[in-house]
This record gives structure tokens, sequence and C-alpha cells, in this order.
């Protein structure tokens, strides 16, 4: 198969601006290579809603359910989230999405660039090497529990609820990811409060044996908040649940220093989303600052999950060569920079 | 009133051992500025359950109840921690203890040392002069909602349960504390999710005209575990849930490098309890190297609370000039070090 149907959701913020970039390195690829993308746009998010009042407009979920994989932006808008009464909100397109294309596994590899790791808060020694990958359940927990607010706003409740079958198949996804790196798999959670996290525990022990070449260690997401920053190199694969996963995945983010750089893919059975981890960035809407490289990594996942390897390979050869001569937007040289599309071409004429 | 009732529980691990050097400062303090401290002292945690069966046994809450305050020493124990089967565990204990003292604002104050601004794995330019206070809720949320586990195992669900009345104590009380600093206060939760979320933006929302003083920012759990790495000196206070704060304080409790100085009080309409945030830290028990910082500034916090301001200054100046005279332990300096009790009675004598 070497035609693929790639659903293109640009969503908010700077989301239309970085996945412009990517649209560019996949028609540069499939130039080189001979595959055919044919691209269906979406309306979602803030965007969705000014437009349909719609979040998530049935026509954007079908072209994705019709799709081979998902291209996404960002979603988010600041108008929305100091309105805690507003009924529609743009997050809503995004976690419906999830949940309709049964998106389980969040997957988000985190690497230093050597060439840019003085951008980083923390120090050289404790974070040259880090090497982790963190799978963070996307479709249950707390995020898609039954929620309620009391008429008068007297109180509110969300449910945090899990079934071992929702558990099981992350679990053993991350268990072989460990498989094929170094062996160790941390499971973060707080079982020692949460019915919810025993659970987890318990799942991840009844499966251990058939991993025996794996470490599975226990760390409570307390602990693994401190953990991630005194000493990050001591951990290979990370699996978690939903609201852990979000807190600890955005922490771990800023370890390489480079935000920017950042893509994660959300896995189901039928389908892949691909998306920067950066989010919507208003501040930096349309005016060419936006970082395209993690819209172009996540399109490298994205590859990935197609199973074009050497196209795949070479995206990300074309991204380091491209950091490496410092052909970088202003968020990692403030000195001598590249507008987005600048750094997208360079990219696409290097493939 | 010069007569203080301390109720006293070292708990599990390193507890005993920093718990010990406080009442070595207590006895300083009360020969020094002629107060009388009357300490009765309790079981709590894995040492109660060997030895009653029960982590909280009643005894203990009786001398807490009677008590002006509680000085707390730390809990845990890794054998609990692989077992989700266990049905009692040593948190159980201090979780009771908090909700039948009604200790409903967890406070923990971060700043910087400057003679230890090397020890953090932070860059130097990006922590110095940090100064955050942090305000967890402690008696509500997911941590006491109900809980259910399915006999067969097949899944598990955890509630998050807010009431407004519950949020407003712990608000008006940051707030406060903001007005006495620099008047910022930090909501952090995650609205664009969670109704339990919306109702404390709601709830901040509706109070903040009685402090017009103090600008209040919203921001999203996910992206405070960033900001908190990547510029902690934009934070004054903080206020928030109680599981966001489990995780966003003991995170923040790595910025300053010495985690084993880092006090905190949990306080209520009656009684508070003071306790180092460093856990039982089982690896260091009985080895007389835990550092005693920690519990010592806890009861500075404690002297605060029973409005010693004299007592709890003096302890804090005693606590800054070890500290510059480089008489710590050997987390503080592997090279020229002092045992727990050593930099314990130099603090005392010096009182
Ligand atoms: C936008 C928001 C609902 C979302 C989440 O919390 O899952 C985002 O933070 C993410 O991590 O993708
Ligand atoms: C021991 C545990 C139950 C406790 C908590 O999660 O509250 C601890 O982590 C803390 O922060 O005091």
């Amino acid at each position: 198969n070497d035609h693929f149907k790639i659903a293109v959701l640009p969503g908010d913020g700077i989301g239309p601006e970085v996945v412009a970039e990517s649209i560019k390195i996949l028609d540069a690829i499939s130039e080189a290579f001979h595959y055919k993308f044919q691209f269906k746009y979406g309306l979602i998010g803030a965007e969705a809603i000014s437009k349909t009042g719609n979040p998530l407009p049935e026509e954007t979920l079908e072209i994705c359910k019709e799709s081979d994989a998902v291209l996404f932006g960002a979603i988010g808008d600041p108008s929305f989230d100091n309105n805690p009464d507003a009924k529609v909100r743009p997050e809503q397109g995004l976690l419906k999405l999830r949940k309709e294309l049964g998106l389980f596994a969040n997957i988000r590899p985190l690497k230093t660039y050597s060439s840019l790791i003085g951008k980083s808060p923390l120090k050289q020694d404790i974070i040259e090497g880090t090497d982790i990958q963190i799978f963070r359940e996307l479709v249950s927990g707390i995020y898609f529990g039954e929620k309620f607010t009391e008429e008068n706003g007297e109180y509110a409740y969300d449910i945090c609820k899990y079934a071992k079958e929702e558990i099981l198949p992350i679990v053993h996804m991350a268990f072989q990811e460990a498989q094929k790196r170094r062996k160790k798999l941390t499971l973060i959670d707080k079982a020692n409060v949460l019915d919810t996290s025993r659970l987890w525990r318990k799942t991840c022990q009844e499966i251990a044996a058939e991993y025996e070449d794996v470490e599975l260690e226990y760390m409570f997401v307390d602990n693994a908040a401190m953990q991630l920053i005194l000493n990050p190199k001591q951990f290979d694969v990370i699996v978690t649940e939903n609201m852990f996963g979000d807190i600890i995945s955005d922490e771990a983010s800023v370890i390489g220093g480079s935000i920017g750089l950042l893509p994660s893919a959300s896995i189901g059975e039928e389908n892949g989303l691909f998306e920067p981890i950066h989010g919507s960035y208003p501040q930096a809407k349309g005016k060419g600052i936006a970082n395209p490289v993690a819209s172009i990594l996540s399109t490298a996942m994205m590859l990935d999950y197609l199973q074009l390897d050497l196209a795949a390979n070479k995206l990300r050869e074309s991204v380091e060569h491209a950091i490496e001569h410092k052909y970088v937007t202003s968020d990692l040289n403030s000195k001598q920079w590249y507008s987005t599309s600048e750094v997208g071409s360079f990219i696409a004429d290097y493939i």
C-alpha cells in the first residue's frame, strides 16, 4: 500500500502554522519515496466552535474515521479559560475525538539533543543522555468518568474509574516497548491512596510474568514528580493513567529545554493521531515564529505508524541536520533564527 | 499562656530520629524563653500497625485532640507498597488523623538558601530568589471521596468531590497570605476538564473582590508542572486541591536542592500538625545521617502557630547560622558533615 488518507486538523493558535509545515514535508516525502498522501481538512476546537458551534463537527469526525491517520495541530483558546460557566469548550473536541477513535495510548518520546542541552533549566550532568518513553492512558479515568455540578453550585464531583480491560492494552504496549529498549518499566500511580491505582498495580503485577526480561518498578506520583527532575536518567519506559500522565508528561517535557521539538502519538486499534505537545500557544499566533519541528517529528511518528520506516528515518535525519546546522526558530536561538516556514522548507529541501 | 501541650508522633523510618532533635530544640527554647512544653507521645503508621494492628490507635487520636499542636515525624514503610491487597496501611493513619483534626490547609514554604543553591538540579539563574508558599487542601477531594473495587477486581473507582464550603476557607487563607507577601495568588486546577476544578475557579472568582489588592491567576495543572521548573520565580502564593497539591508541592520541593530542609504545617480550626516533608526515607533509618533541619523548621512553624514569635525567629536564626557555618548533615555536604544529633545539638546550643 502506497496510498494513504490523512485527516488534517490544524485547530487553534499556532496549530495551522505548524501543520502547514508538516504538509510541506509530506509533499517532499511523497515526491522522494513515491507515496501518495490524500489530505482532507477538518475543523476542530475554538475554530470549529466559532464556525459551527460544535468543537468537533460530525463532518470532522467522519473525515477522521475514514482516514489512515490524523495530523493534529493544537487546541485551546484563552477566551474560554476564564469562564468556568462556558458550556461548550474547545478541549471537548479533542477529548471526544480521542474517545470516538479509541486512541487509548498517548506516547511521548523524550530525548535531549546535545547541541541544545544548554537551553534546559536543568543542569547538564543531570539530563545528559536522558531517553524516556511515556505511555499515558488516554480514553478513561477521571477525564471520562461521570461529572456533576449541583445546580446551585454548592458542590461538584468527578469520578475516576478504570476497568481492568482498559488498563491491560496500554500496559502490554509499554512492556513491549521496554523490551525493545533498556528493559525497565515504571508504573506511576498513587496506590497508597486510590483504589484505581491499586487496580493498575495489580494488573501490572499479573502480566509482568509475560515479560520476565523487563524490570517492573512502582513509583508514587508525588515521588515521580521529584525524581523526574532529580534524576531523569533513571527512567526508561513510564506507564500511567490519564490524569497523572497529563501532569507528568508535561513536567518531563521541560527536561530537554526545547518543548518546541517534542512530538506525540495517540494510538488506537484502528487509527492514530499525531500532535506536537506544545499546544496552541496563542501569544505566538500569526507571527511566523512558532517552531514547526514538534509537528514535523509528530509526522515522523505518523510515518512509523504507517510503517513507512525509510521515510520516517529520512525525516528524522533531516530534522537533526537542521538542528545541527542551527537552522532553527527563535525559541532555540535568539541571536540568529529563521521563520516557521523557512525551517519547514529547509527540512523539506533536504529530503 | 506559656504552657503548651504537644503531641509527639515520631512514626516510621527516620521520623523518630529527626523528631528527637525537635524535642531537643524545644527544650532549649523552653529554657531560654521560659515556656513550658508538655510532651505526650503517640504511635502512628507502620510502627502502630506492628504494635496494635491499627495505623492510628484511639489513644494517639485522643492525645492529639487534647494537645495544642502535633509534632509529626514521618509515615510509610516499603513492605506495604508492593502489596496492593494490604487492607491496613500506614498512610491510613495520617489520612485519618488529618480528617479527625480537620487539618484542611497544608502549607509549604519554599525558599532557596544562597549557600546551598549549587545543590539544586536546576540552574542558579532560574531559581535564585525563589520564594513560594503553597496551600494544599488536605481533607477532601479524591483522597476522601468514596472508593470502590469490584470484588473480582474487574474495575475500581475513586470519587473526587468538593463542596464550596470546603474550598472557601483555604482560599481565604491563601488570599490573606498573598496580601502579606507579593500580592499574587495562583489557583492550580484542571478547569478545562473537571467539574470540581470549575467549582474551585468559580469560588476563587467570587471572593476575589474581597482581596482587590491581590492579583488572581489561574493555571492548568499540566502547565503548572512545567512552569514550576521553567520559571519558579513567577509564583508567590499557590492554592490548589488535595491531589494536585500532593504532586505539585513535591515537585516544587526539588527547586532549592535541599529537600532535607523543607518544613510543612497542616492547619485546622482547632489544631495544627507540623511535619518535615521528606517522608520516612527508610534507607537512612538508624544511620544517624538524616537531616533534622526540616523537622526543626517544622517546629518553628509550630511556634508561629502558637504565636511564640520571638522563639520562632530565634530558632530560624539558629538554623541559618548552622547552615552558614556549614554545620550540616551529609546530604548537604558530602565532604565534611555532622550526624543528625550533632546538627540538632549545635542548633540547640546556639539558642
Ligand atoms: C487540552 C487538554 C484537554 C489536554 C489534556 O489534558 O489531555 C492536553 O493538556 C493534553 O495533554 O493533550
Ligand atoms: C503518605 C501520603 C498519603 C501523603 C499524601 O499523599 O498526602 C504524603 O504523600 C503527603 O504528601 O503528605
